[in-house]
């Protein structure tokens, strides 16, 4: 029995983590990839929490899942009925919460959404003081602002398909307009992580749609260490040419945290007035042949067209596939003493 | 490493699979009950997914035994927490779900019962939607029209009690009142596995319970196949003399779906005034000794009384435990890789 | 294939066991804390059925944890989703609800806490109910009377820190004040394993929050068949002194059920005013080192102060721990057949 140079590491941004160390994430995924049923002794008999302050369908599939492939049990829980201490109400402390979990299972995965905390960055604190008390490493499922997971799947499917030297290839990362008001963890942790292996990234948005300003003096950061391009247009067209990567996908403003809670239904309503904002086969003329990518779930007929998202260089369905074994892979390297 | 021939296989209602295939089900379940515990390898480590649209007991309980037994893990999902595209709101498509499960998964189950459309036959749709776009078997744990697990499970349990050769013996299916407001779904299933396996059947009920024309229209089809005959009475009475098995159960009239909705409330109060229509030992003594049957839970002091539903002709609990064997059957001949 | 002689045994009060029955436990406990992970095939493949009529924690986890590591599954049910047959509305009997669980799994777990009954002991006849005709064994996992597991835990953690032999060992369990209105379950469990055990007990709280006279009177013949003392006190000071063990622990007046509901918020109200009432370094003081214990969650301010439960002497979280050991332990001795 032995354990990886990463147990026990926290995964809340990959920004946190070395290449290396993601390169060593993204190569045992794809091992695992082509050897599905191979790696079940790794977490046997291993109980691992996910704690979902948010509902989601794929998280949630593909981490019960990534738990039963390694030979372990993922819990789903839904901390809505547990009676944790707020400023106001008496409860268990986070403290508590996480020093206890840690006598029983073999990691933490929590997800917190922004419609589930009062401002941005609200839920980052709460990941970062479950890992502060946890004696197990603390796993980011998403929340309001990083999606790691994600980032790392997205990555995989590039290295797949454009090959391992990413340096140089050309990302479009692209706001769509729909109903859904969507966080910005995923976006961020792409500009993130496709920065850090050296992608051009070009991030387009409707003037008012902003993300972190933190995040982009950091993703202007890696692509200066790459000696790559990073750009912001206001069109919905310009970024198109010669694009080898199309990312399409709705955001809110930083206008939805208001007075103290997300302003989901404004959100709606103001995102669908941006009609041009939909990537389709006439924009994507404009690319290098661009793959197409996107976290899911799509909305397809605002993000994207149905001919996009269903087409030849579409790589959803791959991607959403990745991220069972990405987490596989993140798992057994931080939680496993049984290697 | 190999497969069934029923590999890949959706079910969503008995009648679509031949009886050939129906006996290699039944088979193997007569086997896996002998020798409960040595199926473990078959669903190694693999993952179904189970959509419960409707909440369930038996169900959940018995699919997710089902898939312990069989070496892998059963996620509870429901689906009310999925943002799935509808007429009037943004969300994910089936396809997009469907195809996504199909990476993670080994089968999906979906459970969608009246109450959760707005027309008989949507439920139906709504799975043979998801059998279109997924690339593992679907399989219905229960919908508006059909119920194949149950169906089998009844056979199976008349197979053990009657013998294997069910040509001519007599079954009654008969309504009884109640305020549960329930489901065609069983009785359509029984209806159409019965007739199939050459039984006498007739289908008591009052005037205005009238089932799916379509599915009377097949089981008449199925016992002219068969040369047996089928009946229908509005006796509460008539229909005992000379069976060898009944089967008294609550089920909502057609006028239950009027205007895009499920009239549940109204169903129950009507239902009640049948105050005849009770399985007691007074009929039951007009019978060839009679087996009693019912897919539970059943409602004592309506559907039947205690003295029917604990007697020693009562086959409640045997054809719920077969609920067990006939689905760890269908899912090792339908999804297993491992054979 | 072998089976303990505890096998089939249901756990409702540790009252009911003998004092041999409950070392065993202890001791195989011991076991399992030493050797995690080496008692996985005792429960393969089995089915455990866990019923939360109330949502939980801690009890959830560790239970899951528990049949994971053992090598099967405990299936998470919240009852409110059955359609269970009450004096006033149609529904499936326990009769078949607990008989048809008997076939699917090795064991079943009932929560059920003083604000899902109408009366105090009504959570406590239902377990019973199901214990009467499920065919496995039926364990509580926390009811309005008593909470087993819990007390064993607490058992447990006191043998490792005092010693095998606890006769003459004091051990103060005082009510605390706090906001969350709790159960007599645990206090209630832990007076009476803990008189069994030979230990001194003083019970302190305020008048009007007197505890199950029942429960009282056989915590006072356990100290009387032991030769130990029971003593009950109002003051907030002087059960400390000399102490070995403190447990501080909020719970409900007697007048918390009236006109057949659970009053929450007056009691949560009125448990706030004795502020004197709380734990801290100044009462420990008073007594011989004493460790301190809390069935968990800790209501952190109010019940006791952070520098007790974080201090040295606490052994909170390593008694949190011992749930999942001595559960563990349970079910390996009353569901496995595998010995």
């Amino acid at each position: 029995m032995a354990k990886s140079k990463l147990f026990g590491k926290d995964l809340i941004c990959s920004q946190e983590w070395s290449e290396e160390e993601l390169i060593q994430v993204l190569e045992l995924a794809e091992e695992m990839k082509e050897n599905r049923f191979n790696y079940q002794p790794l977490l046997k008999d291993r109980t691992f929490f996910m704690f979902f302050y948010n509902p989601s369908v794929r998280t949630r599939q593909s981490f019960e899942c990534a738990l039963t492939e390694l030979g372990g049990h993922a819990q789903f829980l839904e901390p809505k009925t547990m009676r944790l201490k707020t400023a106001t109400t008496a409860g268990e402390t986070v403290e508590d919460a996480a020093k206890v979990m840690s006598r029983y299972g073999c990691g933490i995965g929590i997800r917190i959404l922004e419609d589930m905390v009062s401002r941005y960055g609200e839920g980052d604190e709460l990941i970062r003081e479950y890992a502060r008390w946890a004696e197990v490493p603390v796993i980011s499922m998403a929340h309001d602002k990083f999606h790691p997971c994600q980032g790392l799947a997205d990555l995989m499917g590039l290295r797949t398909h454009l090959g391992k030297e990413l340096q140089g290839k050309k990302l479009l990362l692209t706001w769509g307009h729909g109903a859904l008001a969507r966080s910005w963890s995923s976006v961020q942790e792409t500009l993130l992580i496709s920065s850090r292996f050296g992608m051009e990234v070009t991030l387009a948005y409707p003037a008012g749609y902003d993300l972190d300003p933190q995040i982009i003096e950091q993703t202007k950061e890696n692509c200066r260490a790459k000696g790559s391009r990073f750009e912001i247009t206001h069109s919905p067209f310009d970024g198109y040419r010669g694009a080898d990567v199309v990312y399409s996908r709705n955001w809110v403003s930083p206008d939805a945290y208001r007075g103290g809670r997300f302003h989901k239904g404004e959100e709606m309503k103001r995102a669908m007035r941006y009609k041009e904002w939909i990537c389709d086969p006439e924009k994507m003329k404009l690319t290098a042949n661009a793959l197409f990518i996107h976290p899911m779930p799509v909305d397809r007929g605002h993000e994207v067209t149905d001919e996009v998202a269903s087409g030849s260089r579409s790589l959803i369905y791959e991607i959403a596939e990745n991220r069972l074994h990405v987490q596989k892979a993140i798992l057994a390297l931080i939680a496993s003493d049984l290697w």
